[in-house]
Protein backbone atom coordinates (compact mmCIF):
# COMPACT_ATOMS: atom_id res chain seq x y z
CA UNK A 1 0.00 0.00 0.00
CA UNK A 2 0.99 3.45 -0.85
CA UNK A 3 2.37 5.67 2.07
CA UNK A 4 -0.18 7.95 3.35
CA UNK A 5 1.16 11.53 1.91
CA UNK A 6 1.56 12.99 5.04
CA UNK A 7 4.15 9.99 5.64
CA UNK A 8 5.65 10.79 2.74
CA UNK A 9 9.80 12.93 3.27
CA UNK A 10 10.31 16.34 2.98
CA UNK A 11 12.68 17.01 -0.03
CA UNK A 12 15.52 19.40 0.14
CA UNK A 13 17.38 20.72 -3.34
CA UNK A 14 20.73 21.93 -2.83
CA UNK A 15 23.50 22.77 -5.14
CA UNK A 16 25.68 20.14 -2.98
CA UNK A 17 26.76 20.40 0.67
CA UNK A 18 26.14 24.02 1.96
CA UNK A 19 22.27 23.29 2.29
CA UNK A 20 23.33 20.84 4.78
CA UNK A 21 22.73 23.86 7.13
CA UNK A 22 19.24 23.64 6.29
CA UNK A 23 18.94 20.10 6.73
CA UNK A 24 20.63 20.41 10.48
CA UNK A 25 17.99 23.15 11.06
CA UNK A 26 14.62 21.11 9.98
CA UNK A 27 15.77 17.94 11.73
CA UNK A 28 15.77 20.17 14.66
CA UNK A 29 12.53 22.50 14.52
CA UNK A 30 10.79 19.36 12.76
CA UNK A 31 12.21 16.33 13.83
CA UNK A 32 9.69 13.84 13.57
CA UNK A 33 9.94 14.05 9.44
CA UNK A 34 11.40 11.92 7.52
CA UNK A 35 14.42 13.90 4.85
CA UNK A 36 15.49 13.05 1.46
CA UNK A 37 18.24 15.31 0.62
CA UNK A 38 19.90 15.91 -3.03
CA UNK A 39 22.81 17.18 -3.12
CA UNK A 40 23.88 18.68 -6.80
CA UNK A 41 27.51 17.78 -6.34
CA UNK A 42 28.37 17.28 -10.04
CA UNK A 43 27.16 20.64 -11.04
CA UNK A 44 28.91 22.79 -7.90
CA UNK A 45 28.87 25.47 -6.93
CA UNK A 46 25.67 27.16 -8.53
CA UNK A 47 26.89 30.51 -7.31
CA UNK A 48 29.05 31.83 -10.28
CA UNK A 49 26.42 29.95 -12.75
CA UNK A 50 23.94 31.97 -14.84
CA UNK A 51 20.07 31.98 -13.39
CA UNK A 52 18.92 30.22 -16.44
CA UNK A 53 21.70 27.09 -15.83
CA UNK A 54 20.75 27.04 -12.13
CA UNK A 55 16.99 26.79 -12.74
CA UNK A 56 17.42 24.69 -15.79
CA UNK A 57 19.33 22.52 -12.94
CA UNK A 58 16.78 23.12 -9.71
CA UNK A 59 13.96 21.70 -12.29
CA UNK A 60 16.07 18.80 -13.09
CA UNK A 61 16.40 17.99 -8.98
CA UNK A 62 12.91 18.85 -7.85
CA UNK A 63 11.83 16.49 -10.77
CA UNK A 64 13.69 13.45 -9.66
CA UNK A 65 12.55 14.11 -5.87
CA UNK A 66 9.16 14.08 -7.09
CA UNK A 67 9.49 11.06 -8.75
CA UNK A 68 10.67 9.36 -5.36
CA UNK A 69 8.01 10.85 -3.62
CA UNK A 70 8.40 13.89 -1.22
CA UNK A 71 5.47 16.16 0.42
CA UNK A 72 6.99 19.12 0.18
CA UNK A 73 10.53 20.58 -1.71
CA UNK A 74 12.69 22.76 0.61
CA UNK A 75 15.23 24.52 -2.05
CA UNK A 76 18.10 25.21 0.19
CA UNK A 77 20.43 27.03 -1.66
CA UNK A 78 20.20 30.63 -1.95
CA UNK A 79 21.42 30.73 -5.44
CA UNK A 80 18.78 28.15 -6.92
CA UNK A 81 15.76 29.91 -4.50
CA UNK A 82 16.58 33.12 -6.31
CA UNK A 83 16.73 31.89 -9.81
CA UNK A 84 14.60 28.85 -10.15
CA UNK A 85 11.42 29.16 -7.22
CA UNK A 86 9.13 30.71 -9.81
CA UNK A 87 9.74 28.34 -12.08
CA UNK A 88 9.74 25.40 -9.63
CA UNK A 89 6.31 26.38 -8.24
CA UNK A 90 4.91 26.84 -12.20
CA UNK A 91 5.78 23.37 -12.44
CA UNK A 92 4.26 21.87 -9.69
CA UNK A 93 1.64 23.68 -8.47
CA UNK A 94 -0.01 21.90 -5.40
CA UNK A 95 3.23 20.96 -3.84
CA UNK A 96 4.77 23.12 -0.93
CA UNK A 97 7.88 24.58 -2.36
CA UNK A 98 9.79 26.61 0.47
CA UNK A 99 12.95 29.00 -0.55
CA UNK A 100 15.29 30.08 1.56
CA UNK A 101 15.18 33.93 0.22
CA UNK A 102 11.72 34.97 1.66
CA UNK A 103 12.20 33.49 5.16
CA UNK A 104 15.79 35.06 5.69
CA UNK A 105 14.78 38.56 3.83
CA UNK A 106 11.75 38.52 6.51
CA UNK A 107 13.76 37.53 9.74
CA UNK A 108 16.22 40.51 8.66
CA UNK A 109 13.04 43.04 8.71
CA UNK A 110 12.01 41.44 11.81
CA UNK A 111 15.55 41.87 13.48
CA UNK A 112 16.70 45.41 11.94
CA UNK A 113 16.29 48.92 13.71
CA UNK A 114 17.77 51.11 11.59
CA UNK A 115 16.97 49.10 8.43
CA UNK A 116 20.49 49.02 7.68
CA UNK A 117 20.87 44.90 6.35
CA UNK A 118 24.07 43.56 5.04
CA UNK A 119 23.87 40.58 3.33
CA UNK A 120 26.41 38.05 2.46
CA UNK A 121 25.84 35.99 -0.49
CA UNK A 122 27.62 34.37 -3.57
CA UNK A 123 28.32 36.30 -6.40
CA UNK A 124 24.90 35.00 -8.09
CA UNK A 125 22.80 35.53 -5.77
CA UNK A 126 24.17 39.20 -4.69
CA UNK A 127 23.43 39.80 -8.30
CA UNK A 128 20.21 38.59 -9.04
CA UNK A 129 19.04 40.43 -6.42
CA UNK A 130 16.55 38.81 -4.48
CA UNK A 131 17.16 39.37 -1.05
CA UNK A 132 17.77 43.42 -1.71
CA UNK A 133 13.67 43.12 -3.34
CA UNK A 134 12.36 40.70 -0.78
CA UNK A 135 14.12 43.58 2.06
CA UNK A 136 12.66 46.39 0.48
CA UNK A 137 9.46 44.66 -0.51
CA UNK A 138 8.68 43.98 3.18
CA UNK A 139 10.23 47.67 4.65
CA UNK A 140 10.30 50.04 1.93
CA UNK A 141 12.78 52.25 3.45
CA UNK A 142 15.68 49.06 4.17
CA UNK A 143 18.73 50.27 3.00
CA UNK A 144 20.42 46.57 1.79
CA UNK A 145 24.26 46.57 0.97
CA UNK A 146 24.87 43.10 -0.66
CA UNK A 147 28.36 41.84 -0.41
CA UNK A 148 29.81 38.63 -2.90
CA UNK A 149 31.64 36.81 -0.16
CA UNK A 150 33.12 34.36 -2.59
CA UNK A 151 35.56 33.24 -0.73
CA UNK A 152 33.54 31.74 1.68
CA UNK A 153 32.16 29.18 0.39
CA UNK A 154 35.84 27.62 -0.16
CA UNK A 155 37.14 28.36 3.58
CA UNK A 156 33.76 26.52 4.58
CA UNK A 157 34.17 23.45 2.79
CA UNK A 158 38.11 23.53 3.55
CA UNK A 159 36.90 23.10 7.04
CA UNK A 160 38.81 26.66 8.01
CA UNK A 161 35.95 28.22 10.17
CA UNK A 162 38.01 30.09 12.81
CA UNK A 163 41.47 31.54 13.01
CA UNK A 164 43.62 34.59 11.42
CA UNK A 165 43.13 33.57 8.02
CA UNK A 166 39.67 33.61 8.65
CA UNK A 167 39.30 36.57 10.36
CA UNK A 168 41.42 38.11 7.64
CA UNK A 169 38.88 37.38 5.28
CA UNK A 170 35.79 38.44 6.78
CA UNK A 171 37.87 41.86 7.81
CA UNK A 172 38.50 42.51 4.00
CA UNK A 173 34.85 41.64 3.32
CA UNK A 174 32.54 43.73 6.02
CA UNK A 175 35.10 45.99 7.28
CA UNK A 176 34.67 48.90 4.44
CA UNK A 177 30.86 48.54 5.43
CA UNK A 178 31.21 48.55 9.45
CA UNK A 179 34.13 51.00 9.12
CA UNK A 180 31.78 53.87 10.12
CA UNK A 181 30.58 52.90 13.45
CA UNK A 182 27.51 55.24 13.00
CA UNK A 183 26.43 54.19 9.76
CA UNK A 184 26.75 50.56 9.97
CA UNK A 185 24.38 47.71 9.33
CA UNK A 186 23.02 46.56 12.24
CA UNK A 187 21.71 43.22 10.79
CA UNK A 188 23.70 40.26 9.12
CA UNK A 189 21.68 37.81 6.36
CA UNK A 190 23.81 35.08 6.17
CA UNK A 191 22.53 34.79 2.58
CA UNK A 192 24.20 31.59 1.75
CA UNK A 193 24.11 28.33 3.36
CA UNK A 194 27.93 27.92 3.06
CA UNK A 195 28.04 30.65 5.90
CA UNK A 196 26.38 29.35 9.06
CA UNK A 197 30.19 27.60 9.83
CA UNK A 198 31.34 30.82 9.82
CA UNK A 199 29.18 32.75 12.05
CA UNK A 200 30.99 33.27 15.33
CA UNK A 201 33.96 34.51 12.96
CA UNK A 202 31.66 37.23 11.38
CA UNK A 203 30.10 38.17 14.32
CA UNK A 204 33.81 38.85 15.86
CA UNK A 205 34.32 41.41 12.31
CA UNK A 206 30.66 43.13 12.53
CA UNK A 207 31.02 43.10 16.54
CA UNK A 208 28.30 41.72 18.94
CA UNK A 209 25.29 44.03 18.54
CA UNK A 210 24.61 43.64 15.50
CA UNK A 211 22.54 40.71 14.61
CA UNK A 212 23.42 37.98 12.74
CA UNK A 213 20.47 36.17 10.53
CA UNK A 214 20.68 32.40 9.05
CA UNK A 215 18.09 32.02 6.62
CA UNK A 216 18.04 28.19 7.80
CA UNK A 217 16.72 28.42 10.85
CA UNK A 218 13.90 30.62 9.60
CA UNK A 219 13.41 28.71 6.47
CA UNK A 220 12.93 25.72 8.71
CA UNK A 221 10.17 27.93 10.27
CA UNK A 222 8.49 29.00 7.20
CA UNK A 223 8.16 25.08 6.09
CA UNK A 224 6.49 24.29 9.57
CA UNK A 225 3.83 26.98 9.03
CA UNK A 226 3.23 25.69 5.80
CA UNK A 227 3.11 21.92 6.78
CA UNK A 228 0.64 22.55 9.24
CA UNK A 229 -1.69 24.49 7.46
CA UNK A 230 -1.87 21.87 4.50
CA UNK A 231 -2.18 18.96 7.63
CA UNK A 232 0.83 17.61 5.81
CA UNK A 233 2.72 16.91 9.14
CA UNK A 234 3.94 13.34 9.93
CA UNK A 235 2.16 11.66 13.07
CA UNK A 236 3.76 12.62 16.20
CA UNK A 237 6.06 10.26 18.01
CA UNK A 238 7.14 8.87 14.69
CA UNK A 239 10.61 8.33 14.42
CA UNK A 240 12.18 10.25 11.17
CA UNK A 241 14.93 8.34 8.46
CA UNK A 242 16.86 10.47 6.28
CA UNK A 243 18.33 9.67 3.00
CA UNK A 244 21.45 11.70 1.05
CA UNK A 245 21.13 11.26 -2.93
CA UNK A 246 24.26 13.69 -4.56
CA UNK A 247 24.93 13.47 -8.35
CA UNK A 248 28.69 12.86 -7.65
CA UNK A 249 31.76 12.46 -5.19
CA UNK A 250 29.53 10.35 -2.07
CA UNK A 251 32.86 9.84 -0.74
CA UNK A 252 33.59 13.38 -0.29
CA UNK A 253 29.81 14.52 0.29
CA UNK A 254 30.07 11.90 3.70
CA UNK A 255 33.57 13.42 4.81
CA UNK A 256 33.20 17.13 4.29
CA UNK A 257 28.85 17.07 5.08
CA UNK A 258 29.80 17.20 8.71
CA UNK A 259 31.07 20.42 9.17
CA UNK A 260 27.56 21.49 7.86
CA UNK A 261 25.02 18.76 9.15
CA UNK A 262 26.58 18.87 12.98
CA UNK A 263 26.60 15.10 12.77
CA UNK A 264 28.27 12.51 11.19
CA UNK A 265 27.69 10.93 8.06
CA UNK A 266 27.89 7.27 6.88
CA UNK A 267 28.83 6.41 3.27
CA UNK A 268 26.22 4.08 3.15
CA UNK A 269 23.47 6.50 3.90
CA UNK A 270 24.52 8.32 0.51
CA UNK A 271 23.53 7.23 -2.62
CA UNK A 272 24.59 8.26 -6.21
CA UNK A 273 22.07 9.74 -8.75
CA UNK A 274 22.16 11.17 -12.49
CA UNK A 275 20.13 13.60 -12.92
CA UNK B 1 37.03 25.16 -49.96
CA UNK B 2 37.96 23.19 -46.77
CA UNK B 3 41.02 25.07 -44.88
CA UNK B 4 43.80 22.26 -45.26
CA UNK B 5 44.71 20.95 -41.97
CA UNK B 6 47.67 22.47 -40.55
CA UNK B 7 45.47 25.74 -40.84
CA UNK B 8 42.84 24.63 -38.35
CA UNK B 9 43.03 26.25 -34.97
CA UNK B 10 44.81 24.42 -32.06
CA UNK B 11 41.71 23.12 -29.53
CA UNK B 12 42.30 23.81 -26.16
CA UNK B 13 40.23 22.49 -23.42
CA UNK B 14 39.65 23.53 -19.80
CA UNK B 15 36.96 23.36 -16.95
CA UNK B 16 36.74 26.86 -17.20
CA UNK B 17 38.40 29.65 -16.83
CA UNK B 18 41.86 29.06 -15.49
CA UNK B 19 43.34 26.99 -18.29
CA UNK B 20 43.55 30.75 -19.97
CA UNK B 21 47.10 30.28 -17.91
CA UNK B 22 47.90 27.63 -20.63
CA UNK B 23 46.55 29.14 -23.52
CA UNK B 24 48.90 32.22 -22.51
CA UNK B 25 51.66 30.41 -22.65
CA UNK B 26 50.52 29.28 -26.01
CA UNK B 27 50.43 32.62 -27.04
CA UNK B 28 53.57 33.20 -26.81
CA UNK B 29 55.43 29.64 -27.95
CA UNK B 30 53.19 29.62 -30.79
CA UNK B 31 51.98 32.81 -31.83
CA UNK B 32 50.51 32.41 -35.13
CA UNK B 33 48.65 29.82 -34.50
CA UNK B 34 44.42 30.27 -34.17
CA UNK B 35 43.00 28.82 -31.38
CA UNK B 36 39.81 27.89 -29.99
CA UNK B 37 39.34 27.99 -26.10
CA UNK B 38 36.37 25.34 -24.56
CA UNK B 39 35.82 26.73 -20.91
CA UNK B 40 33.30 24.44 -19.63
CA UNK B 41 32.42 26.88 -17.06
CA UNK B 42 28.36 25.15 -16.48
CA UNK B 43 29.84 22.37 -14.68
CA UNK B 44 33.31 23.66 -13.09
CA UNK B 45 35.13 23.50 -10.89
CA UNK B 46 36.71 19.60 -11.61
CA UNK B 47 38.88 19.50 -9.20
CA UNK B 48 36.32 18.22 -6.46
CA UNK B 49 34.27 15.82 -8.65
CA UNK B 50 34.60 12.25 -9.25
CA UNK B 51 37.56 10.70 -12.22
CA UNK B 52 34.39 8.53 -13.99
CA UNK B 53 32.50 12.73 -13.98
CA UNK B 54 35.53 14.35 -15.52
CA UNK B 55 36.10 11.84 -17.85
CA UNK B 56 32.14 11.82 -19.28
CA UNK B 57 32.85 15.61 -19.16
CA UNK B 58 36.24 15.37 -20.96
CA UNK B 59 34.77 13.55 -23.93
CA UNK B 60 31.69 15.64 -24.79
CA UNK B 61 33.79 19.15 -24.73
CA UNK B 62 36.39 17.34 -27.23
CA UNK B 63 34.07 16.22 -29.19
CA UNK B 64 32.56 19.61 -29.96
CA UNK B 65 36.32 21.01 -30.71
CA UNK B 66 36.67 18.32 -33.23
CA UNK B 67 32.96 18.35 -34.27
CA UNK B 68 33.71 22.25 -35.23
CA UNK B 69 37.60 21.56 -36.57
CA UNK B 70 40.47 21.33 -34.58
CA UNK B 71 44.07 20.47 -35.88
CA UNK B 72 45.36 19.20 -32.21
CA UNK B 73 43.65 19.51 -28.27
CA UNK B 74 45.54 20.86 -25.50
CA UNK B 75 44.12 19.33 -22.22
CA UNK B 76 44.56 22.81 -20.18
CA UNK B 77 43.20 21.11 -17.02
CA UNK B 78 45.02 19.67 -14.78
CA UNK B 79 42.20 17.35 -13.20
CA UNK B 80 40.64 16.20 -16.95
CA UNK B 81 44.38 15.61 -18.28
CA UNK B 82 44.27 12.64 -15.16
CA UNK B 83 41.56 11.48 -15.38
CA UNK B 84 40.53 11.56 -18.93
CA UNK B 85 43.64 11.13 -21.26
CA UNK B 86 44.09 8.32 -21.84
CA UNK B 87 40.14 7.72 -22.88
CA UNK B 88 40.49 11.18 -25.14
CA UNK B 89 43.36 9.01 -27.10
CA UNK B 90 41.28 5.97 -27.08
CA UNK B 91 38.17 8.05 -28.85
CA UNK B 92 40.19 9.97 -31.30
CA UNK B 93 43.20 7.95 -32.50
CA UNK B 94 45.65 9.85 -34.65
CA UNK B 95 44.73 13.34 -33.24
CA UNK B 96 47.50 15.15 -31.42
CA UNK B 97 46.53 15.37 -28.12
CA UNK B 98 48.69 16.92 -24.99
CA UNK B 99 47.66 17.11 -21.70
CA UNK B 100 49.41 19.71 -18.72
CA UNK B 101 50.49 16.49 -16.40
CA UNK B 102 52.93 14.45 -18.03
CA UNK B 103 54.81 17.76 -19.71
CA UNK B 104 54.75 19.21 -15.88
CA UNK B 105 55.95 16.10 -14.34
CA UNK B 106 59.05 16.06 -16.94
CA UNK B 107 59.97 19.70 -16.21
CA UNK B 108 59.62 19.06 -12.74
CA UNK B 109 62.32 16.24 -12.72
CA UNK B 110 64.43 18.46 -14.95
CA UNK B 111 64.67 20.83 -12.28
CA UNK B 112 64.91 19.39 -8.94
CA UNK B 113 68.61 18.08 -7.87
CA UNK B 114 67.55 16.28 -4.32
CA UNK B 115 64.58 14.42 -6.28
CA UNK B 116 62.36 15.91 -3.18
CA UNK B 117 59.03 17.56 -5.10
CA UNK B 118 55.81 19.36 -3.94
CA UNK B 119 53.03 19.03 -6.10
CA UNK B 120 50.11 22.04 -5.61
CA UNK B 121 46.59 20.93 -6.90
CA UNK B 122 43.46 20.38 -5.99
CA UNK B 123 41.49 17.43 -4.41
CA UNK B 124 40.78 15.68 -7.18
CA UNK B 125 44.38 15.86 -9.00
CA UNK B 126 46.00 15.18 -5.83
CA UNK B 127 43.94 12.08 -5.20
CA UNK B 128 44.56 11.07 -8.56
CA UNK B 129 48.25 10.46 -7.86
CA UNK B 130 48.85 11.33 -11.81
CA UNK B 131 51.74 13.77 -10.75
CA UNK B 132 53.45 11.36 -8.27
CA UNK B 133 53.54 8.51 -11.05
CA UNK B 134 54.31 10.52 -13.78
CA UNK B 135 57.64 12.21 -11.90
CA UNK B 136 58.21 8.66 -10.11
CA UNK B 137 58.23 7.00 -14.18
CA UNK B 138 61.29 9.28 -15.02
CA UNK B 139 63.04 9.32 -11.63
CA UNK B 140 63.00 6.44 -9.02
CA UNK B 141 64.31 7.64 -6.22
CA UNK B 142 62.01 10.82 -6.71
CA UNK B 143 59.89 11.97 -3.24
CA UNK B 144 56.49 13.24 -4.45
CA UNK B 145 54.60 15.45 -2.04
CA UNK B 146 51.27 16.50 -3.13
CA UNK B 147 49.60 19.42 -1.30
CA UNK B 148 45.60 19.81 -2.12
CA UNK B 149 45.65 23.46 -1.97
CA UNK B 150 41.57 24.23 -2.51
CA UNK B 151 41.61 27.93 -1.57
CA UNK B 152 43.72 28.72 -4.04
CA UNK B 153 41.54 27.97 -6.83
CA UNK B 154 38.96 30.32 -4.93
CA UNK B 155 42.12 33.49 -4.50
CA UNK B 156 42.62 33.36 -8.03
CA UNK B 157 39.23 33.83 -9.10
CA UNK B 158 38.19 36.87 -6.78
CA UNK B 159 41.94 38.13 -8.47
CA UNK B 160 43.31 37.89 -4.53
CA UNK B 161 46.60 37.15 -6.08
CA UNK B 162 48.98 39.14 -3.58
CA UNK B 163 49.04 40.44 -0.10
CA UNK B 164 48.29 38.82 3.41
CA UNK B 165 45.47 36.75 3.30
CA UNK B 166 46.96 35.36 0.36
CA UNK B 167 50.41 35.00 2.08
CA UNK B 168 48.81 33.33 5.24
CA UNK B 169 46.42 30.71 3.01
CA UNK B 170 49.88 29.75 1.05
CA UNK B 171 52.11 29.72 4.83
CA UNK B 172 49.31 26.99 5.66
CA UNK B 173 49.07 24.78 3.26
CA UNK B 174 53.52 24.87 2.64
CA UNK B 175 54.53 25.48 5.98
CA UNK B 176 54.79 21.41 7.11
CA UNK B 177 56.13 20.92 4.00
CA UNK B 178 59.11 23.26 4.38
CA UNK B 179 59.81 23.90 7.62
CA UNK B 180 62.63 22.29 8.04
CA UNK B 181 65.55 23.93 6.10
CA UNK B 182 67.57 20.31 5.42
CA UNK B 183 64.89 18.43 3.89
CA UNK B 184 62.27 20.57 2.51
CA UNK B 185 61.36 19.96 -1.49
CA UNK B 186 63.55 21.79 -3.89
CA UNK B 187 61.06 22.37 -6.44
CA UNK B 188 56.94 22.96 -6.39
CA UNK B 189 54.98 22.20 -9.36
CA UNK B 190 51.64 24.39 -9.68
CA UNK B 191 49.93 21.31 -10.76
CA UNK B 192 46.66 23.85 -11.16
CA UNK B 193 45.96 26.41 -14.20
CA UNK B 194 44.51 28.69 -11.47
CA UNK B 195 48.06 29.00 -9.54
CA UNK B 196 50.05 30.50 -12.14
CA UNK B 197 48.63 34.29 -10.97
CA UNK B 198 49.70 33.38 -7.39
CA UNK B 199 53.25 32.01 -8.41
CA UNK B 200 55.23 34.82 -7.01
CA UNK B 201 52.84 34.60 -3.16
CA UNK B 202 54.12 31.09 -2.93
CA UNK B 203 57.78 31.39 -3.96
CA UNK B 204 57.81 34.05 -1.21
CA UNK B 205 57.03 31.33 1.14
CA UNK B 206 58.72 28.49 -0.03
CA UNK B 207 62.16 30.87 -0.42
CA UNK B 208 63.85 32.26 -3.80
CA UNK B 209 66.04 29.33 -4.08
CA UNK B 210 63.48 27.05 -4.43
CA UNK B 211 62.19 26.60 -8.48
CA UNK B 212 58.51 27.10 -9.28
CA UNK B 213 57.46 24.78 -12.00
CA UNK B 214 54.63 25.95 -14.63
CA UNK B 215 53.03 22.90 -16.30
CA UNK B 216 51.19 25.48 -18.86
CA UNK B 217 54.74 26.47 -20.24
CA UNK B 218 56.34 23.12 -20.50
CA UNK B 219 52.87 22.24 -22.29
CA UNK B 220 53.28 24.81 -24.56
CA UNK B 221 56.12 22.98 -25.61
CA UNK B 222 55.67 19.52 -25.52
CA UNK B 223 52.59 20.45 -28.14
CA UNK B 224 54.81 22.79 -30.23
CA UNK B 225 57.29 19.28 -30.54
CA UNK B 226 54.52 17.32 -31.23
CA UNK B 227 52.77 20.03 -33.79
CA UNK B 228 56.51 19.96 -35.83
CA UNK B 229 56.89 16.17 -35.54
CA UNK B 230 53.55 16.16 -37.53
CA UNK B 231 53.85 18.38 -40.14
CA UNK B 232 50.86 20.62 -38.63
CA UNK B 233 53.04 24.21 -38.02
CA UNK B 234 50.90 26.68 -39.26
CA UNK B 235 52.52 28.23 -42.08
CA UNK B 236 55.05 31.18 -41.01
CA UNK B 237 53.87 34.84 -40.55
CA UNK B 238 50.52 34.28 -40.24
CA UNK B 239 48.37 36.17 -37.66
CA UNK B 240 46.69 34.07 -35.49
CA UNK B 241 43.01 34.07 -34.16
CA UNK B 242 41.84 33.29 -31.00
CA UNK B 243 37.73 32.58 -30.05
CA UNK B 244 36.32 31.38 -27.02
CA UNK B 245 33.21 28.99 -26.21
CA UNK B 246 32.19 28.55 -22.58
CA UNK B 247 28.91 26.73 -21.58
CA UNK B 248 27.38 29.39 -19.14
CA UNK B 249 28.68 32.91 -18.03
CA UNK B 250 29.95 34.53 -20.97
CA UNK B 251 30.04 37.79 -19.07
CA UNK B 252 32.00 36.38 -16.29
CA UNK B 253 34.31 34.78 -18.17
CA UNK B 254 35.16 37.99 -19.77
CA UNK B 255 35.33 39.84 -16.50
CA UNK B 256 37.72 37.28 -14.13
CA UNK B 257 39.68 35.57 -17.55
CA UNK B 258 42.06 38.49 -17.87
CA UNK B 259 43.50 37.35 -14.46
CA UNK B 260 44.96 34.47 -16.43
CA UNK B 261 44.84 35.06 -19.82
CA UNK B 262 46.88 38.62 -18.93
CA UNK B 263 45.18 40.62 -21.22
CA UNK B 264 41.27 41.78 -21.89
CA UNK B 265 39.07 39.62 -23.20
CA UNK B 266 35.79 41.27 -24.94
CA UNK B 267 32.09 39.87 -24.66
CA UNK B 268 32.23 39.82 -27.95
CA UNK B 269 34.74 37.17 -28.62
CA UNK B 270 33.37 34.67 -26.40
CA UNK B 271 30.19 32.21 -27.82
CA UNK B 272 27.97 29.73 -25.63
CA UNK B 273 27.50 26.59 -26.75
CA UNK B 274 26.16 23.46 -25.06
CA UNK B 275 27.75 20.37 -24.71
Amino acid sequence: MAAARHELPIGVFDSGIGGLTVLKALLERLPGESYLYLGDTARLPYGTKTAAAVERYALQAVAELIRRGVKAVVVACNTASAAALPALLAAHPGLPIVGVIEPGAAAAVAATHSGHIAVLATEGTVRGGAYQREIVKRRADARVEAVAATLFVALAEEGWVRGEIVASIARRYLAPLFAAATDAPDTVVLGCTHFPPLAAAISAIVGPHVQIVDSAFTSAGALAQLLESRGLRSAAGNAGTVRFLVTDGEQRFARVGPTFLGRPIDDAEVERVNL
